[in-house]
């Protein structure tokens, strides 16, 4: 696998783990989330979970560490979403 | 490498691309986007492309499959915020 491969999977990794950013400082900031879909954000916290366990067992630290990040953040848009509704 | 652990990833791969789902339904049925963050899915939308590029480079069907749909639903909701604000 060549090293621009590599960080061509990297990047992806990198940019699709932190692009919830926005989207919680948007919720903070104007504390709206009426147009978040809680069932969206709520099966997307399931699915990184699953995504850092499968991390976990195939012992692979990129898929642990984005998903990790993407657990916690997407968590936190789903409390603003239950808290802002 | 298990079929249990397989079956694992795969659902967890399933489960954060269908996901979107329910966001664009909500978006259509509401024809509200205002809480949607538009850095936070054209990003997701960037690095969704990044990960197919990816997917297609070291030719894994998964990653292919599952980043195609997901760039698709992810640009539906980027069109969406742009037409609805």
């Amino acid at each position: 696998m060549s090293l621009a491969v590599e960080i061509l999977g990297t990047t992806a990794a990198v940019i699709t783990t932190l692009c919830w950013v926005p989207q919680v400082l948007r919720i903070l900031k104007t504390r709206d989330s009426s147009a978040v879909s809680l069932p969206a954000y709520g099966a997307l916290a399931v699915g990184s979970a699953l995504w850092l366990a499968y991390g976990i067992l195939i012992w692979s630290v990129p898929v642990i560490g984005a998903n990790a990040i993407t657990l916690m953040l997407v968590s936190l848009i789903v409390g603003l979403k239950i808290r802002y509704g």
